[in-house]
C-alpha cells in the first residue's frame, strides 16, 4: 500500500481533519503535503457533500442539501520541482470506497445518486423532473445494486469525478470575470447559469481569518471543469488511466475528490454518479516543459484505464437538436441532442415498468456511453446514448412481442 | 448473396439508372421496389455526391462541389404491411465498396475525406480551416491508408451515413416550417444555419414534370438527421447492427446511401467520413405497433454491431464550453466543448509533424470516439475525444522526451 | 480489389483449372505465380474437399468422402527474393466466400460442418459419436445460421484453416520418416495415427507423368500442421492478422486453402469448421534473415486480427486429464482434458434439447475458445472451453429454475 | 465489506490461527464455519506455501521449499442446506492482497513467481530449466512490475488458483486408487507423476491425534484439479466470475486459497503465478439438484469475470506435437504442442535480451492466453500462446530491422 499523504477520518467533517482539505480553487491555498516525482501515494477522500446524505428511503436530504459545501477536496499536493508549463503524469493505480465495515458515510459499502430539486441545483432534465429524488446503491465488491432501482446489477468503473491543479492568480481572475459575464446575461435564472465565488462554507486547508475570507471572496467554485481539469466527471479516469495535468503554479498543487463508484457519460442529473468517499492511489511524475512539447494549452490530456468492463451488446437511443415540445430547431446543439437521447431512453425504460425518475437515475449511474455522433449536419446535431443490455436481469431488447412490464416500485422521494 | 433490389450501374449518374434513386425526403416519391418482411436484400449505392470527386492530388473538386446534388440515395424501398406506428427491424448484414477492380468512382478501391470551403458548405472548424482540402484513402481489404496522411493505417468501421424512412406529409411540413424559422434568424450566415428546399438538381425516382417540381419545392434536404433517421452519421450503424426504424407512411419507404468506409464520432468536417459507393445487405422485418410498444416517438433505436475493431489504448483530449480565443463562457454547450477537444487533438498531432489540415482530416476519418463526459457541471460542458494509438505507425503517446517531429507532407489543397 | 494471382473457376474441380493447385506438400511442385514483396494479391480457393459435399439434409456425402482428395490448395506462390531463413510477412486483408449468387459449391452462400464416420476419418469424439453427421450453415453477411442446429446465430471469424510454405527436401524427408515411425507403433489403428504419402488423387499443379508420380510417393499429406505452418486451423488467422512465415526453399512457395467461415478452438470434429470456398486477399513482404533475427526455428509467428466479434459473457466448461469412464489418470494430458471439457459442454447443451450430435457440431463451428488453463498440477492437466452466451437466442445460463428444454430436431445424418 | 467468516492473522502460520485451515482434501475435515445461502462473506487466505518465500534476490528459498506444506487453504465453509447433487453458486465479488502496509509475507505489496528445481517439484520445462529461480513482483494498485524482469508492467487478473468442495469418501477413495495406479507406472520418476497422501505437514483444521493421522494417510494432496474443482489455476476465475460448484457432501464444504495476483494460461512453471496471500469476497447461493438439471457430473461450470484487461494486439507463438530435439511425432499431444509454443516464445524473447529463465518466468506470470487451436489434424496437435504486446515498455513486434537487444539482467537464482 502506498504511503498515505492525505489522511481522512471518515467519522468527521473535512473541516475537522488534522489537515483539512478545501472546497474552492485558489493558488494561495497552501499545499497539504509535498511529494517527489516518482512517488506512489494514497489520498483519502470525503464524499463530495461531506456527509450530508444518508442511507435511507427519503430524498429529503437531497432536497435540503447545502450546495455551498461542495466539493470537499483532498489536497493540495505539491509535486517537487513542478513549474508552470510542465505536465504532471498521474497514473491512477487504485480507487476504492471507505474500508470501514459499516457506517453512516457514503462509501462505507454504499453510495447514492440524486436528482436535485429545480430550486436547489437542478440538473439536466430539471424541466421534466423538478423534484428531489434519491437512489441508494449497495456495493458488492466491484458490483452495485439498488433497492430503489430493482432489476439492474453492474460493475463500477470507479473514478474521481474531480481532479485538478491550482490555477494561477491570473487564470483565476479570468475565470471569475468570464463566469460573471455569463451570469449577468440572466442573473435570476433558476437553476443559475453559473456559480460565482461564495464565502459561505468556504474551506481552504489551514487558512483562517482574512486569508480564508479572501479565498471565500475570490476562490472559484469547484463545480465546472476548467483549464485545470477540475470537475470533469470523465468516467474513464479509472484504474489504469494515465493523466497529464497542466501545471499553472509552482508545485502544481493537485487536488482530487468527488469519488464515483460508477457514472454514465454526462453524469446527467448533476448528482448523477454513485457518490462515495474512499481513497485513490496514484503514481506521480513530471514531463518538464510538457505543455509546449505536446501543445497542451487548455485542458489535461489522458489515456483511459484498460480494465473497464467489457460489454458486447447495447440498446442505443438517438437524439437530435430539435425541441420536440415546441418543434423548434436549434443549430448543432449537441447538449439538446443528448438531452433528447436521454429522454428517449427514459421513455423506453418506462415501458418495462420503471418510473421516469428511476430510469433517469439509472442512466446517470450505470456505465452508459454518450456519443457525439454528428455535429456537422446542419442544423441538427445528433447524439447517441449506449445502454449495455447486460446490466439488466431481464431481456431489455425490443422484440415483436413487446416489452414485459412489471411493477418496479419507485426510488426515494422527498416529502 | 441476397437479391439485389436496388441496382446501380456505377459508371452512370444516379439520374441515369434504370430505376433512379432520390435526393430529397418526400412521402410522394414512389417506392422503387416492395419487399416482404423476412427478406434479405442487397441495396447498391452511389457515393453521396454522385461522383463529383476524383482520385487525384488537388482539392479543386472539393472546392467546386455542387451541394445541391447530395445525398444521392438508393430507394425508397417499401416493406409490405408496414404501417405508421410500426417499427421496421433492419439487420445490417454486410456493407462493402464497389466491387469493380478499378475506376474513377469513390468506392472502387478508394474513398475520400474533404474539408469544405467556408463559402461552399463549411464545416465544424471552418473558422480555423476555411479552405478546401482533400485526402484520398486506399482500401486494403478492411484497412485504409492515405498518401495524403502518412503514418496511419486503420480498420474501417464501415456503415451507411444515411438511413431513413419517408416522413408523412404533415411531418415534412413541420420540418420545413421549423428549419425556415431557424434560417430566418440569420438568413445571410455563411455557411448557412440550415438548408431550405432546393429545386435545383432535385431527383425523385421516376417522377418528372410537375410532380418533380413539387418535390423540388417541398422536399426536405437530406443533410440533417431528423425523426425519420436520415443523415445520422452514426459510425456504429455497422455490420451486425440491428436498427428499429419508425414508420410514418404506409410501406415505411426506406432509403439509404452515403456509405462510409470509416468515420470518427462527429464526422467533424461535414465531408469527414471516408466517402464511397458500394452496397449494403440488410434483413428486413416488422414490429407491428412497435413505436407505442417501446415508446419510440422521435428517432430510431438501434443496437450497434459487434465486430468493430478492438482498441485497448487511447490518447484522449478534453474540451470545455469556453471560447478560449475570447475567454467567453457558454452555458453547457457540448458542441463547443467537443470543438475544443478536437482543436486540442489537432494541436497535439501537429507536434508530430502533421499540418493542421492533415490532423483535422485524420480526426474525421479515423475511428475516434467522441464522448459527452459531463453536461451538468454549470456552466461548462465537458467533452472528450478518444484517439486509438494503434492506428499510428509511430509512438504517439506523451513521454518525458517529447514528440519526434518529422515532415509528413500535406494533404491535397485547392489552387 | 487486389490483382487475382490464383484464379479458380468454382464450377470446376481444382484439377480442371487453367492453373491447377495441389494437395500434397513437396518442394518440387512448381510455383503457379511469382509476386514481388510489397504486393497485394487475391488468391481464390476451392473448399478443402473440392466440392464433394452438397447442400442437403443427408450426411451420406460426409460418410462417403474421398479423403485422398484433400486439401485442395491454391498456390504455390513464390515471393521474389525470398530465401531460406527469411520470414515472409503476410497481412491478411480480406477473406470471403465465393461471390456468385447461388450454386452447388460450399462457399456460395452456405458452408458445412461434418462429423466423420469412425471408419472414414474419425474425429475428436469418434468413440462417442462414430457416425457421419452434417450441418449446413447459411451465410447472412458475416452471420451464420443453420437449419440443422436451430437457436444459434453468430458472426464468422473467417480464416484460412491452412496456410503454409513448402518444406525443403530434407525437411520433407524428416516429416515422412517421423510420421511413419508413429504409424508403425499401431499400423492398424482406426482411425489411423497419421497418414503416409498417398499417390491416389494426388495433384501437383501442372506436373504430370513421372514427376507427378514422385510427388504422390513422396509428398506429405496436408492434414497435420508442421514446421511450415500448414493445416494449423488457428481461428485467429483472421482479417487483420499479420503472419510471419518461415522460408525453407527459394521463393518460399506459399500455399493456402481450407477456408473457414467460422471455427471454434480445436476444430473438434476434424471437419469441424464451417467449410467453404472463397478468396483471400493478402499483402506480402519480407524480413530478410528473419528466422535468425527472431529465433524462429520451427513454426510461424503471428499477430491475430483485431476485428473478431466481442463477447462479454461466456459459460465455461472444465475438463481434467482423467478418463472418467475407466477412472484412469493420465499424466498432464491436455488433449484428454480438453476432450472432457467438450464432453461436459455437450452434456450441458443436451439439457436444453439439443442432441449430442448437434451440440458436438455446434462446439466445432461456433467461436468457442479452448484454453490450456493448467499444465503443471500433477497429474491432471486442466483445460477449459468458453462458449459465448450471445450466440443463442435463448437464455443458456444456469438458473435456479433449471433449463427450458425444447425439441430442437436433429442434424443431417447418414442412411 | 462483507462479514469475515474465515480470518487469518498474516503474522502467523496457518497452523497457528485461531481457526486453522487445511492442506489436504478429506470429507472429515470439519467445517470452520457455516453460512446461509444468500450470504456475502470474506475469506482471508495465506499464500499457498504458508510464508516460506521471502522478498529478496536469492532463489535459495524456492530451492529449499517444503512441498508437503501446500496448499494452505482457508475453509472448509459449509453452506446451509447444500446436499450432494446441488450446485453452489459462487459470485466472486472481490479479491485483493494482504492489506497491511509492509511485511515479510507475500501479498503485502509484493508476490513471487518461481521455477522449482527438478529435484524439488520441477515444472513444465524442467528439462530445459532444471534450477531454482525466482522473480519478485511489486504491486502498484492493479499493476505489477518486477526488478527481476525489467521492461514489463501489467494489470493483474487476480484470482484464486484453488477453489474446491470436499470429495465424498467414495470419491476420495477413487482418487487415491487411480493416482496410485499412475504412480505405479513409474514410481521413481523425478519429478514424480503424481503425489500420494503424505502425513508429513498435514493440517486438517482443528483435528488432532488419530483423526489428524487418518487425514494424513487418506487425504488427497491439493496439487491436481479434480472433480471437486480444486487447484484448477484458471486465470479467469477472477472478479465478476460466477462459479457453479458441484456438491458431493452435506454442506458442500468449500475451501479456497492459492491466491494469484496474475497468471498466464497454463501456469507453466508449477509455481508460475504471482503468488500472494490476501482475501476473497464471495456471494454464495444454491441451485438445488443443479448437477442433474445441468448435466454436471465431473467438474465445476463457470462464467468468467468481465473486468479483465482488454488487449488489442498480441504476438503469438505456435507449437505442434513433435519432439523437435529427437524429431519424434506424438499423437495429438496438446501438452507437448503447448510446450513447444512456450519454448518458441522464450526463444523469441531472448532476442530482446532476456535470459531464458526471465522469459520463462514472464510467460508464467503475465496474462498470456494458451489456446488449443487444433486437436484433430493427425498426428499433430497445434497450440498457440498469445502474448499481449502492451505489457512491454519497448516494441516487441517483429520488424524488418530486427529486435533491439539490450542487457536485461537476470532473475533471482539459487547458490
Amino acid at each position: 500500500m502506498p504511503e498515505v499523504v492525505f489522511r481522512v477520518d471518515q467519522s468527521k467533517s473535512m473541516r475537522d481533519q488534522d489537515v483539512p482539505g478545501h472546497n474552492r480553487w485558489h493558488p494561495d491555498i497552501p499545499a497539504a503535503v509535498t511529494v517527489r516525482p516518482g512517488s506512489e501515494v494514497r489520498i483519502e477522500s470525503r464524499e463530495w457533500m461531506d456527509g450530508q446524505v444518508v442511507n435511507d428511503d427519503s430524498a429529503n436530504d437531497i432536497r435540503d442539501l447545502n450546495l455551498n459545501v461542495n466539493h470537499m477536496l483532498s489536497g493540495p499536493i505539491a509535486v517537487e520541482g513542478a513549474e508552470p508549463g510542465d505536465l504532471i503524469i498521474v497514473d491512477i493505480l487504485d480507487i476504492g470506497p471507505v474500508p470501514q465495515e459499516t457506517g453512516p458515510i457514503a462509501g462505507q459499502g454504499w453510495g447514492y445518486t440524486g436528482i436535485f430539486a429545480r430550486g436547489n441545483g437542478g440538473g439536466f432534465l430539471t424541466d421534466w423532473y423538478p423534484d428531489a429524488c434519491k437512489a441508494i446503491w449497495d456495493f458488492h465488491g466491484q458490483m452495485a445494486t439498488s433497492r430503489h432501482i430493482p432489476g439492474v446489477r453492474f460493475t463500477g468503473i470507479t473514478h474521481p469525478g474531480l481532479f485538478g491543479t491550482a490555477p494561477s492568480a491570473d487564470m483565476l481572475a479570468r475565470w471569475n470575470r468570464r463566469e460573471q459575464a455569463l451570469i449577468d446575461t440572466a442573473p435570476d435564472k433558476v437553476p443559475p447559469l453559473a456559480l460565482p465565488p461564495q464565502p459561505a462554507e468556504v474551506l481552504a486547508g489551514t487558512l483562517t481569518g482574512s486569508d480564508l475570507e479572501r479565498i471565500g471572496r475570490e476562490g472559484a467554485r469547484t463545480v465546472p471543469p476548467r483549464e485545470n481539469g477540475g470537475n470533469q466527471d470523465i468516467k474513464n479516469f479509472s484504474r489504469g488511466a494515465r493523466v497529464f495535468m497542466p501545471v499553472y503554479v509552482p508545485g502544481g498543487l493537485l487536488s482530487t475528490g468527488d469519488l464515483h463508484f460508477s457514472q454514465g457519460d454526462g453524469e446527467i442529473t448533476f448528482c448523477g454518479a454513485i457518490e462515495m468517499g474512499g481513497f485513490i492511489d496514484v503514481h506521480l511524475d513530471l514531463i518538464k516543459g510538457g505543455m509546449e512539447k505536446y501543445g497542451v494549452s487548455t485542458n489535461p490530456v489522458f489515456m483511459p484505464g484498460n480494465v473497464e468492463p467489457r460489454y458486447d451488446e447495447f440498446i442505443s437511443f438517438i437524439g437530435i437538436s430539435v425541441d420536440h415540445e415546441t418543434d423548434t430547431n436549434h443549430y448543432l446543439d449537441a447538449t439538446l441532442a443528448y438531452r433528447n437521447a436521454v429522454l428517449n431512453g427514459i421513455e423506453y425504460l418506462k415501458k418495462f415498468g420503471y418510473t421516469g425518475e428511476q430510469a433517469y437515475l439509472l442512466l446517470c449511474a450505470a456505465p452508459i456511453e454518450g456519443r457525439l455522433s454528428s455535429v456537422v449536419d446542419i442544423p441538427n446535431a445528433c447524439c447517441s446514448l449506449y445502454l449495455p443490455t447486460a446490466i439488466f436481469d431481464f431481456d431489455v431488447r425490443p422484440t415483436a412481442d413487446g416489452p414485459v412490464r412489471v411493477d418496479r416500485g419507485q426510488c426515494a422521494t422527498a416529502d
